[in-house]
């Protein structure tokens, strides 16, 4: 069975009431439901975490990549400047698990600092602007890469 | 009905024998048949082309803009520079339907050009680092936003 | 007689439906049948052209400063990147004839990108923001450097 | 009855003695002469005014805005760093009048710092590059956006 | 008795009916009154003046620095180039005495080049986007690092 | 009753004993007092905190957004790249309560990188270089804009 | 017997005419007849054709990585822009054939935009500014890179 | 006696195991015992500390600070962008004692992220590139600028 | 008998109670004194003025340039941003006198703004960092090029 | 008959011996020779020298600017920062001889510093890419270049 | 028994005179003596050189390269600029000896231009900043790593 | 009586030859001739010297600062690049004698390159463009500081 554990920074856990016309009406328990079911779906055992905390990310990328379970991770507003956060995903890569950096809107539509992100360069895969369907996108490429 | 149609631009055709290492093994003509295979599987009617030539790109997505008919876009060479195939790309934003930028390697993953796109700016979402699977997660993307 | 050729670039064909906020509601038949009428007040002989494709517009450049015709150019997207126009630009600009670049709407006022223009440096002049009436201006301009 | 003043920056009181073979021999006296000639023709009250001060400069714009006056500038050194200047044409671009930059030269075939100008981006549109025919069809487009 | 003089540059006279959205619907008279009320209430004298010139502007500066006179300074546009004003700043700053930056909106909301002051470098302090209160503020700040 | 809690990031708990000629001699304890008593004339509750954890004062702000409480906020370090903190402070902002930007020294005058704020963008504005006095003014410019 | 394809991009069939003072007065017809010839002194079998059309250029080169043979490439104006000329010549270079970059006149010793060329990192070697000699020097370069 | 305290900043708790062609094979467990070790021959008392969390690295660099420690600190990915780490660096420098960076890689070898240090700037001096040598070597640095 | 216009732009006229340490004690009555005085050692005709007013300065370096009168010219804050003064200047360079660029300090000594000048490649030469002897040589500099 | 020089810059003494992946197994004893010959069935006197000093080098190329004898000239690691080389190589330029740059190894395939010279805006041209054949093709460039 | 060259740049010659504020009072002389001393101490062959010249300096480093012995290098000056030195550096790097980059002061808490070094790229590691103990701790980090 | 020397860098022994219509028609031989006759006539040791040489040219400076005599500089291409010139500079510049940087030319009207100086900000003062009078202007210079 295929293990995904789905991280998520800062803010995120305010989903549904922050900015719905950028994030969307969808909560984030909503959301976590939906990446239960949607695992469920692909018989994989998908794991939902949220943190502001950026070392907190960074540690459960490393127990990621020492697990070898595969990552979908929201990294938020560190996406633009945590090199915390990249070196750890840097370790998930070299671990050789998926990791899929997802965003629900489209980065490159806003201002011009979420043009660039520290993270995508150590990851296998971007998918950003379907809203939470980014999510579900982001497991169905996971299933897709480890066959069982 | 869904239609949905799959532009690709500039050395696609030889998909499976240009540089394997990074693009895969699967050659064009097979990619086209899980096109049309994918689609089927989601009541969706799939057309999928692919030019070397940047005003034959633009032409297109000027059709679809105005046939109002979802894109998957892989702009390939002229993802980093063509203006033409941007504004082509803008025309299909502004009409209302879905843009998906598609990319089968990870171009944060490569050479500095390559990190730069003038098309994600005026996308609905961007998809990329899968190998061809990339293509299917778009058509999967624009299934969840056209609920029927 | 005063010989003067139009020139549009990609996207132009769709004047009047594309973005109308930005460029007008005038047609592109519209403003074909305005610049014939335009060059007849004028005693002017001018012919009208458009296209998408980069090769193309060179190549009319190019048959243009053979010719010894004047040019009325608005590259559209071209304007900002295609040295190959440019080029081609700079062989009109040396054949001694005007080179008119014009603008339907006023790049300055937009995204950055639009600033940067590689085809002003080799054009005799720049007439830009006046909608369609920006070519009747550039008309007017050629008419009076060409005294008969 | 359409009223414009032309207002002129720094240096082009000397019009006709300066730097003959870039601004061309035309006189100021023979400039202002012409313009009132074209404003006739086109049954348009035109004034002329001209200034090396930064101060007068802004100061005329600002009024031209508040009388809801259009304008035709040519804002010469100022165009290129005035931040006093471009404020006072943002002052006139919104109060709903025309404000049409005009040059004698083609500042994009000259040195690097002419360029840019901090002007373009509030004007409603640019005319540079024919000389003192730029005023002429500068007067000719206010007429055009002003029909009586 | 405290002696402050709050200098006003370009397009500041004008306040109340420029850009309402932004600079507020204080009048520059309204401003003023209140500046001279908010100094009678801290036993303060403040003088209050007003400039589009860049050189009377600089020679105020220079006046206040010679007789040690406080200044709350909103620059306007010269805060962003005018070294001549700058200059002029650092020479209050050199004597002593308090030099405040205000600024009626948040210049960082705004577009890219006014996020550059060539002032506050040289300022004891900055104070910015809370409308005409910014003055009082400015003043408030003088008051308490003048203690009687 | 006007609620406003002020938040103050990494090394200012220090404060007092760091950096005295830069920072001052007033100790944090001190300043939490001059804090609580300068509310209290302004008939306002003030709550004082300091973290130097990015999350404590990332989340700090979210629930000053949530509880729609006005908030002085000195995020030290963090205001120079702290994404996480700008995006906390955009809730901030779009709540609709005051964000008021305060520094101890003036940035501009320091190091070059003090002079980049990710902060300003999305604060209602900012006082900086007045020492601990600026909280001071931050609590005055929050009463202002909070009539009762 | 070793094959060598040259292939000139925009403008270049006009050689002889446009600017003999940078390009020379050596026509294409007589260059294409010299590369025959030299090809015959080094038993070289050489093909040469000319194409305004980026697709075409790319497409040649596609061609010519399929079919193992070697190119001369004067890509003109796309030399400075064109990342879809640059990724075929990317398949020539992989191919493992020689490709040799060639310039008739020295880009170095021209405007600042020919300084950049997004081919010759992907060239065997690069040979410019001998006129029409750098073809016949890059045929020599092919010949004693294919002992045969 | 010399007290000196080691501060290892996100990632290295997992050395030995993580890139151990950058990093070596050494365990953290073992680089420990080591610098008791390497203490120990100095009559240095050494303490060694690891956290991946940003804010506690800080508040013991200021701790250090306040206790007048030495510092050998390894920032690892803080190194490139924390200034809050920075600042805290700051005081350990101001309050007189040696601080010294060190890398178990040589940055300069490696991307071009890793070139930029905002810790260098306030340390004493900097050792990178010895493998875990590079701590032996820093306590020796520390020893030798700390007679008894 | 040679005629020389000494002209001296902002804040100059406050010489020797300014910043004493960066431009020395001489007053600028002296400077004038000595000016004079050296005129006469060398025969020619000195005359001085000082203006803060930026168009002022063009306008006297225009009658200088109209008068064929050389110029040694202290420009001050206006050298570094003034494209009016500049442009003045070019009109004295090309009027075929001699224009001295003067620096009472080093400004390469200095802060980074007073390392760009827009006058100086508009000069005759430049000399700098001898204080107002700096003006004694400039006078020389105009009497060795203009024999008598 | 044509006399040749041909100049090595540092390093290439050690050619065969350093870093034969990147300059090939051939030593410059074995170049020296063919040059030589490579000359005699040319017609031409060949001179070859090698220096790793920067004056000696410049002094060679103004000998050769003096006497008029064409040159080869490879830089080495001067090519991309020594201006006095490139003085050197200017004099040469306008004496009217022919001044080849070769390079070994094609450096726009190589790291970033490499991509720029200093010297190509003052050769005739460029020749680089092709091993020690690279001289080769420069002595013929001469050859052409010089009827006899 | 382990053979270590110690290579010194310009100007390190006059240490002890030069500067001492920020180079310290240890002679050259005494250096060179330190440094045999502390060879001796560890068993290593200890040769201490010292030039102001480039090229001498890169021909010592080929010379350690090509005989295989360890460098401790101070490029001084040459480390901000020279890639003659680099390469040199970079022969030393390949031939698997060990390279230590020493600076007796810390460059990054210097001026900007000493943030750039061109050798550290190619070095095994850097030690700077401990001043004339950074050579010791070099000879010790040689020592390590090329155990008997 | 006070010591100068005079020390010109690469290509200046060549003057008179070397680009006459940059450089003037005045030969070295000549130029030194009249260094002495004006040092005679200002009862000054004037020394003059040339070299190609960066060591030497650094030596000389250094011997200069130790000597405490009086330094005129022309570094010519060394000016642009050479920091071991420039920290050689330095030394002159801290021993409290004048360093007076000249050039024949004036390099701020001339290639981008020459406007950077590493030299100037270690100068007392710079004198350029007047051609060799730019040294008699320099001696001239350190006379008026080098009172007797």
């Amino acid at each position: 069975m295929t293990n995904v554990v789905v991280l998520n920074g800062p803010n995120l856990g305010r989903l549904g009431t922050r900015q719905p016309d950028v994030y969307g009406t969808t909560t984030y328990e909503s959301l976590v439901q939906s990446l239960h079911s949607w695992g469920e779906d692909r018989g994989m055992s998908v794991e939902v975490r949220q943190t502001d905390d950026e070392e907190t990310l960074a540690m459960w990328l490393t127990e990621a990549a020492r697990a070898r379970v595969h990552v979908v991770l929201n990294a938020a507003a560190f996406t633009h400047y945590s090199r915390a956060v990249a070196e750890a995903c840097a370790k998930v890569h070299a671990s050789g698990v998926v990791l899929v950096e997802v965003h629900i809107s489209n980065p490159h539509a806003r201002e011009r600092f979420r043009h660039t992100s520290v993270v995508s360069g150590v990851a296998t895969g971007v998918i950003s602007g379907f809203g939470t369907d980014s999510y579900r996108l982001a497991l169905e490429a996971v299933a897709a890469r480890t066959p069982q």
